[in-house]
């Protein structure tokens, strides 16, 4: 289907001084709430990656995990969650990144993906790259091979980007 | 599809004392990265519901997020993610459950669905129900009508379906 033609920027609501003052939060909700632009996210997300070989999507917890799913079954791969400290049962291995305050760390299962797997990155927002950043080191660290990484939205003036150097990467929406 | 011949149960590994002793923990992570369990598992969450009219499926943070996109693509629905509080940037309303220790505080956005709007929960695991209880009543304050509610796993002993007495449950493993 050629769903090319639905805008998905007109599924986006702005709400203004939200977490704070001065941002302009995205919300997807309403693109989430209404199926056609759903599906059409999902399908345009996949279409790159069809017939070629990726065997897992991976998605960071827990927005990550919103279109990680869905691309993965459009794919008809696998699905790795990639989860915050505490919350994978087997053994993991972690990363730690900046965040403006502080820290965060998150963790996959060392046995999520076999040596040499081909992986996608999925998530909903690009903005300053770290947590994807330290979820591309993640799978590489436990031997999948990053295939690519997929944005529903990416905030170009934050430069997220720059931290995502040697991979492809691709937006539907940029603001 | 006929599906229904894939043992869900073969793909769940059993976590001895996890997150503490004496607790077997059913982890789903072999199943979400393995396609064919995977698929399976989506196509049997949905089979009732296709064609009954289910405009949005709504699954609660995190988990609950990762089959119920799946289902709301195999279903042409949109999707409502219930988050905790403090994450949605619109208007929201709230419901508070309690925990083992404390209280928990989930929301959704109050224009997620108009009224009437058939709603079908999703999540990967029925423990003592307190989180899909709480989510049921906050997508009913809403507006919405809850058609249904499935389910992963179902760990029977803990009781949760006392909870959702009124409600069509249904799980694909039981233990």
């Amino acid at each position: 289907m050629d769903k090319d033609r639905i805008d998905l920027k007109a599924y986006i609501r702005e709400i203004a001084d939200w977490p704070k003052k001065g941002i302009l939060f995205r919300d997807i909700t309403p693109l989430l709430g209404e199926p056609k632009a759903f599906a059409a996210a999902v399908e345009a997300m996949s279409a790159d990656y069809i017939g070629k070989g990726i065997r897992y999507v991976a998605g960071v917890e827990a927005r990550g995990f919103i279109f990680g799913t869905a691309v993965a079954a459009k794919l008809n791969a696998g699905f790795i969650p990639v989860r915050k400290k505490g919350k994978l049962p087997y053994k993991t291995e972690s990363e730690t990144y900046d965040l403006e305050y502080g820290t965060s760390t998150i963790e996959v299962h060392r046995d999520a993906a076999p040596a040499g797997a081909r992986v996608l990155m999925v998530d909903d927002l690009l903005a300053t790259g770290g947590t994807i950043e330290a979820a591309c080191r993640l799978i590489e660290k436990i031997g999948g091979k990053i295939a690519g990484i997929v944005f529903l939205i990416e905030l170009a003036e934050l430069r997220g980007i720059d931290k995502l150097s040697g991979y492809e990467v691709k937006s539907l929406i940029r603001y």
